[in-house]
C-alpha cells in the first residue's frame, strides 16, 4: 500500500483581520476579527490548511490537540478526533469560545478537532489529486448559493472615520445595504441579523426588504432576542413573507412552542449545535431547519453526518457563518456543493471582510454563488505577506477575545446582553 | 487536478454457492445460494470489485444501474446513487429480493447502489494506494471480531449425503455446532438463529450454551416468530444470559411493547433496515441495537451514516449478514474497522460457505477476528477459476431467487411462513 502521510506538526497562526461595527443582540462586533490559521504539515511534504476561532482558550486547545497528533496518518481520522478527544480529557464542557457568548453548548473536542479534520482533508486531497468535495462523495453542483447577510450597523467604530457602508438602522437604510451587497455579489436570498431594535422595526425592515426584492427568499434572525409570545407576534406578522425564521427565543422548549403556532419554518444554529442536542431536538419538533456549521460540528465529515441525520428526519439543513477568511470559504464550498439535502443558500460574512489570507483568484461570487474549486485539495494556497500581515495586526490590536457584549459596554455602559430582551 | 476514473462499465457474474441445510423460522436454506458479482471496470484500467444478492429482478435492476453510470467518475458517489434511483424511477417498492422475504421494506436504490458503490471504493483506494478503511475515516481496530452463527439443520438435503456438520436439532446438537465453530475460529460471542423450534426447546438450547460457553455474549434471533407475550415470555426466562434478544416479534410496535418489558435490549435487522424507518423506531423506543449491513443500506458510506444516527440517538450497532462471499466480508471488515461505535461482534455466515470467488491469503480468522486487509482498495482479488466455476454452478442449479419458504414446502407441503408462529 502507498506510504503513510503522517502529521510532522501543525503551525497555528492567529490573524485579526478588520470587521465593521456590525450590531447583534449580544452587542458589537469589534474593530478586529480573529480566527487561528492552521497549516498542518506532513512528512509527504505536504501542507494542510484550517481555519478556526482563535480565542485565547481555543488556541491553547489547538496546540495541545496538534501536540496529540503528531506521527498520525492523514487518512486515520476517526483516531486523529479520539488523541485530541483524549488530550482535551474533562476540559470539554461547553463555552463560547469565537462565538459572543450565542452558541454556549457545542462540543469542545468537536470545534478543536475540525480544523486539523479539514487540514487532513486539504492533505489527501492534494495527495490523491482530487478537490476535497470529491473525498465528501462528490459535488452535486458546480456552484454554491450563498444569501446576502445584511447587519444593522453603525456608521463607523467610535473615534474613526466612517466605513464605506455607512450607518444602517432604519429600514430604508438596510434596503440600501442589501441592494448594494445584491448588486455587487448577486445573491438570490437575503438573511438579516435582527435582535437589535424592538420587534416592530425589525419587522418594518423586512417588509421593506419584501417590497424591493420580491422574488428574494428571506430570513430573519434575532439571536434569541423574543419571548415565545413576542416570537409568534412576529412570525404571525410575517406569514408569507419569510422563508425561515432563525432562533427567535431562546431553548428547545421555547423554541418548540413557538413552532407549534409560527406559519413558518424555524431554523436553528443555537439550539442545535451539538450531535447531543439532536434526540431532544427531534422529540419536541423544536426545529424545522438546522444550520451546519463545520467549525463546531466538529468538520466536513460529522457535517456530512448531520446532513444525513437531517434527511433522515425530515429536517431542512442550511449553514451558518461567522465571520471568516477563505480557507473557510473554500471549506464551505466543498462541503455544501457535496452535501445534495442543503438545498437553501448558505451564509458567508463576506461581503463585510476586506482583508485575506489565502491567495486571490480562486475564490469568487458569481450571480450570488461561489464556483466549487476544482484544484487539489481545498483549492486554496496561503499568501504569505497577507499572512503575516494579519497576525501582525493581531499582535497589535490586543483583542484575544471575541466579545461583542463588552466591546458594546465599553460604548454604552448601560448595555445589557438579555436573552430574550423583548 | 488528477485525471478523472470514468466507469466503462460493470461485469454483473451471478454465481451460485453450496449451503447446508440451514433453518429459520420461514424455511430451509436452498442447496445453493446466490450472490452477484460485480466487476466495475474503468478507463483507468483498473477494476473494483462488489458483491450483492442474485436474484432475478436484482440482477435486472444491477444491469439497469450499471448502464446508467458508464461515464461517471468513481468518487462522483452523489451523483452515481442519483443516476441509479433514477434510472430505476418507480421501480423502488419494497420487496424480499435475495432475503428469503424476511426483509421487505428495504430501500430498492440503496440495495442496487450498494454494490457500485463498494466498487467505486474499490477503485479509489487501489488508485490512491490505501485500504477501503482508510476511505471511511481510518480503521480504528486491526481486526474485527465476528460471532459464532449457530443454525438448526438438517442432517442432509433430502436426497443427499449428509454435510460434515450433520443435524442439529436438539441442544447438546447445537452445543456440539458451537464447540466445533468455536474450536475452529475462536469466536468470542455466539448467536442462535431461532424461530424453528417451539420457544421452550429454544430457551433450553440457550441456557445448555450458557453452561457450555458461561463467557461468551450469547444471542437468539427468531426472526419475528413470536407474539409480543410470547416474547416477553422468552425475554423473561432468559434475564442476565441474552446479550440481546434479536426481532423477537413483528413491527415497530410490537417490538416496542416487549421492548418496555424485556429485562435486554432489543435488537433488529427487520424492522429498522430503511432510513425512513429510523425516525419512528426511535419515537416509539422499538429497539436498543440496530444490526447494519451494507447490502441493503447503501454501502459503506451510508453505513457510516446510519452508525452515526445511532450513536447520536443513543442506539447500540451490530452488523447482519446473509450468506456471502470474500468480496462481501472484506466490506465488512474495512467498514467494521473504521466505525468506532460498532461495538458488538459482526454476524457473519462464514462457518457454512465452502466455496469462494476470491483468492486465498488476505482474509483469515484469527481468534474469532478477521485482520482488517491492509492491501489497496478492499485488498482482495478474484480468482478467475473460481468465478467460472461459480458461475457454472449458478447455471447449472437452476435456482433463481432465495425461496426458503418454497423449498421447504417441496419437501414438506404443509409448511407455512407464519409470523408470528408462537
Amino acid at each position: 500500500m502507498a506510504d503513510r502521510v503522517r502529521i510532522t506538526g501543525a503551525r497555528i497562526t492567529p490573524v485579526a483581520f478588520v470587521d465593521p461595527p456590525l450590531l447583534n443582540t449580544v452587542g458589537v462586533h469589534q474593530p478586529y476579527a480573529l480566527r487561528a490559521i492552521i497549516r498542518l504539515d506532513t512528512d509527504a511534504g505536504v501542507t494542510g490548511l484550517g481555519e478556526t476561532y482563535a480565542d485565547t482558550a481555543h488556541l491553547a486547545r489547538l496546540e495541545a490537540a496538534a501536540e496529540a497528533i503528531v506521527g498520525q496518518d492523514v487518512f486515520a481520522l476517526n483516531t486523529i478526533r479520539a488523541s485530541i478527544s483524549e488530550k482535551l480529557g474533562g476540559d470539554r464542557t461547553g463555552d463560547s469560545t469565537g462565538l459572543a457568548g450565542m452558541i454556549t453548548s457545542a462540543s469542545v473536542v468537536d470545534r478543536v478537532f475540525s480544523p486539523f479534520e479539514v487540514a487532513c482533508l486539504d492533505v489527501q486531497g492534494r495527495v490523491a489529486g482530487r478537490p476535497v468535495s470529491d473525498l465528501l462523495g462528490g459535488a452535486v453542483r458546480d456552484a454554491v448559493p450563498f444569501s446576502a447577510y445584511l447587519f444593522y450597523k453603525w456608521a463607523a467604530h467610535p473615534g474613526t472615520e466612517p466605513d464605506g457602508w455607512g450607518q444602517a438602522l432604519h429600514p430604508d437604510e438596510i434596503v440600501a445595504q442589501a441592494r448594494r451587497i445584491i448588486d455587487e455579489y448577486g445573491f438570490t436570498a437575503i438573511k438579516l441579523k435582527g435582535g437589535v431594535l424592538p420587534p416592530e422595526e425589525e419587522v418594518a425592515a423586512i417588509e421593506a426588504l419584501h417590497a424591493a426584492f420580491p422574488t428574494h427568499p428571506l430570513r430573519l434572525d434575532p439571536n434569541a432576542a423574543w419571548t415565545p409570545e413576542t416570537s409568534v407576534k412576529v412570525a404571525t406578522g410575517l406569514a408569507g413573507i419569510l422563508e425561515y425564521l432563525e432562533d427567535p427565543t431562546p431553548g428547545l422548549e421555547g423554541m418548540a412552542e413557538v413552532a407549534r403556532q409560527a406559519p413558518m419554518p424555524l431554523a436553528t444554529n443555537m439550539c442545535v449545535v451539538a450531535f447531543d442536542q439532536l434526540a431532544p431536538a427531534v422529540a419536541q419538533d423544536s426545529v424545522r431547519v438546522v444550520l451546519s456549521d463545520h467549525h463546531y460540528w466538529g468538520g466536513l465529515q460529522r457535517s456530512r453526518l448531520l446532513a444525513g441525520i437531517c434527511d433522515t428526519f425530515g429536517l431542512g439543513l442550511s449553514m451558518h457563518s461567522n465571520s471568516h477568511l477563505g480557507i473557510s470559504l473554500a471549506a464551505m464550498v466543498h462541503l455544501a456543493a457535496a452535501t445534495p439535502n442543503l438545498t437553501y443558500a448558505c451564509d458567508t460574512h463576506w461581503p463585510w471582510k476586506t482583508e485575506e489570507v489565502v491567495e486571490d483568484g480562486v475564490l469568487r461570487f458569481v450571480d450570488g454563488s461561489v464556483p466549487v474549486p476544482t484544484g487539489p485539495g481545498l483549492g486554496v494556497e496561503i499568501d504569505e505577506d497577507r499572512l503575516a500581515a494579519l497576525h501582525e495586526q493581531y499582535l497589535r490590536c490586543r483583542i484575544r477575545e471575541r466579545d461583542d457584549t463588552g466591546y458594546m459596554r465599553s460604548i454604552d455602559p448601560g448595555f445589557q446582553a438579555l436573552s430574550p430582551r423583548w
